[in-house]
């Protein structure tokens, strides 16, 4: 299934593969909605004047315009209409022009593409698919939600085909009060070279705080001890109480890291560690942050991030505080197909192929047809009466289990159906014959690599 | 529900008008599954090179660049990207260059946004969404696809609640084949004239004939006589012999939209009329052609359009004839809404609310939570254990119609489940209790305007 896009950036799934997404898809949906989120979706615009408002982000835009518009763009207009680069700016917008209409804690997920006017590489698209929760409150939002979303997303991708993960979770007032209690004040200098940690390693970030934020060997040493703890559970808190730092906003992310991970420690054991070196580049967070590795994939990236915001949407003195995690849908996708892990059993919906055994049974072929659909059985007509090796080997090329054969004697019907995989063909009646539980839709499967 | 948007022709709904989006497209793929269609989407954008091919819509086109190209746009550069405008462009491109993995005849339906500059009044939006099925073969594709198709719309449309609706039937090569048998060579230009036979009259349009395309009076009062023939079964073949016009084109046109007609008769009665004023204006179009009005609601124009073309999709010497349908998503559900036709039972996918007695129950209560999902029960926890009423507020404010308590006496756990429309309670098992199958999801609901 490797294919070269005609467009650098820009994945189009082939059937089969498109089985695959919308099994992630629906699976998502399905579990979002057990937990009571709501879907909805917003448009793919937004000005650029709220796009850029917050995050760094403004290399990565698409701008839009009408194609009679022929004067070069006025780089200052900020009433630019671009496609969205997220889902969650658009959401915090969305909020704030519907807060009459929505009652909080507002629960919502969005499943929609996004748009980055990024430089192509794996995992890296131009137009991705992305799954997001939020909750948002109106003025102020319970911290057990930073816990419940976790578990919501751990729950989500547990029931997806792409094995182990592990959600690494961070606290921004845990980092940022133990810089601060170190003397680093620029703390967003110091979690931008942090965030390099995984890519150049500890020496270079240790040169680099000091170079360039005047930090000194001792600060630069402390600062990369706190971000080499991990842990399953709360033991993380006692090894950072033993770089002996002191800080109140130290020790209120240090309580809501713990309460996090002792929850994701009980009830989603093995799927969530308390990872101290995770820094997510964008500014809005405040407090709880989140990370998602596939295990063995890890160069990949992440693949669910998210985070705690306090004042992304704002509405003149009204805040709306939120929580939430976005699934890089298509870079899960993506690697799934490039490492070969799933697969679809079959390419297309179609269960029945209905034959023809003469030109004018159309019409009542379709009735057959009708018939099975009416049970929820996806079925196809054959429109021409060719041979019947020849309407078998269509069904058969097109990725259809069974063709349904009909024979007219004087005046009596008769039915067969021949399942092309074993060749059994048997006796049938289209009000009765139901295909086994496994045929009924194609399935997603897991691709055996062991050479069994 | 009326609400201004933000951005003029962008529409975005809010929860429970999403729900209804969510009910019409789930019911759209479910019954293009059934006739074994297969999901595929293309990306949003395409070349101008490749959108401006077919179809005079250059003026409704948005172009894409990245933000830092701030040069004025070179209008002759067709390598330029554009957002596309409908879901048939993309879907030739898609197949021209997908061919040697796809199997013909390929059935495909597609659900997606798509963008046009248009200036924005009720059923013309800039962002709206399509559901399109087409069937496409490799070099030939029988002509029984073009019934095959509008069945399958019959069906679709009829699982909407949208009330009565009728497919109006053309072909193209019925009208192309009379005008020159009377002498008119010009065809696009009488289908074009044609086309404004609602919105300015028959009278205008025989003007209009004469002065624009040269015809004499007898020949305008022809293609005026034809265009004003409607049937619901094949009985217009004599209406339009007695008009006296000869021509083989005719013949093969009349021969072909009587077998649409008829089969539509018989099959879907009451859903479709032969209509031989229907033009439609895209020049991609060589046979059958549809258009689709709601009963009541004609001035809203066409909700679901297509037809046949033989030579849209081309590859070398290769050609890839259709023919297909589209919905007009975003139209329809405008109407809804604006005619307030229809809504959902409640705001929320959460049935059940799971107050808490205390704060330390909120672990527990998430048990609880838990065991009525795997049972697929939509559940939410409160984050808080605030006086009950407050609780059962909260859950009555977001529409959740049920609220479950625990209470602990001397290691004793005994539940109770509130519905909080009638304000029965009753003892209730996590382990056992179902909501009646009515409560599970929410529900979409025609609205009752007669009063009773």
């Amino acid at each position: 299934m490797s294919r070269k896009t005609s467009l650098s950036g820009f994945h189009e799934w082939l059937p089969q593969e498109r089985l695959v997404e919308l099994h992630v898809l629906n699976t998502l949906a399905e579990v979002f909605e057990l937990h009571g989120f709501s879907s909805i979706e917003t448009r793919a615009v937004e000005s650029l004047g709220t796009l850029l408002r917050k995050g760094e982000i403004d290399k990565e835009v698409y701008t839009v315009s009408r194609i009679h518009e022929t004067d070069a763009p006025d780089p200052t207009d900020t009433s630019r209409l671009a496609l969205h680069f997220d889902l969650t700016v658009p959401f915090a917008r969305y909020v704030t022009e519907n807060a009459g209409h929505l009652t909080f804690p507002f629960r919502r997920y969005q499943i929609q593409k996004v748009w980055r006017g990024e430089r192509p590489q794996e995992g890296r698209a131009r137009e991705f698919t992305q799954a997001d929760i939020d909750v948002v409150g109106d003025g102020a939002l319970d911290f057990r939600h930073d816990i419940d979303v976790a578990l919501v997303m751990a729950e989500a991708l547990a029931k997806l085909p792409i094995g182990q993960f592990v959600i690494r979770i961070n606290n921004r007032k845990l980092a940022e009060g133990f810089y601060q209690g170190i003397g680093l004040d620029d703390t967003a200098g110091v979690l931008r070279n942090i965030d390099k940690l995984e890519k150049i390693g500890a020496d270079k970030v240790a040169e680099a705080l000091q170079a360039e934020l005047g930090a000194s060997a001792e600060q630069a040493e402390l600062a990369l001890s706190l971000a080499q703890i991990r842990a399953e559970d709360s033991s993380f808190v006692d090894e950072v109480r033993a770089l002996g730092v002191e800080n109140s906003q130290l020790e209120e992310g240090l309580r809501e890291l713990a309460e996090v991970i002792d929850e994701l420690h009980k009830r989603a054991p093995g799927t969530a560690v308390a990872d101290l070196s995770i820094a997510r580049g964008l500014d809005y967070y405040t407090g709880t942050v989140y990370e998602t590795n596939l295990v063995g994939h890890e160069q990949l990236g992440s693949i669910c991030s998210g985070g705690r915001y306090d004042s992304l949407a704002t509405k003149g003195k009204r805040t709306f505080p939120g929580v939430g995690l976005s699934i890089g849908v298509t870079r899960l996708i993506s690697r799934m197909f490039s490492q070969n892990m799933v697969e679809a059993t079959r390419n297309v919906p179609t269960v029945v192929y209905v034959a023809l055994t003469s030109d004018d049974d159309w019409s009542a072929a379709q009735d057959i047809a009708q018939t099975l659909r009416s049970r929820g059985i996806n079925t196809e007509v054959a429109t021409k009466a060719e041979k019947f090796g020849k309407q078998i080997r269509h069904a058969d090329r097109r990725g259809i289990p069974y063709v349904w054969f009909t024979s007219y004697n004087e005046g009596q019907v008769s039915h067969e159906i021949k399942d092309i995989r074993s060749g059994d063909q048997v006796a049938a009646d289209p009000a009765v014959w139901m295909p086994p539980t496994d045929d009924l839709q194609p399935a997603i499967v897991e691709i055996d690599h062991t050479g069994k």
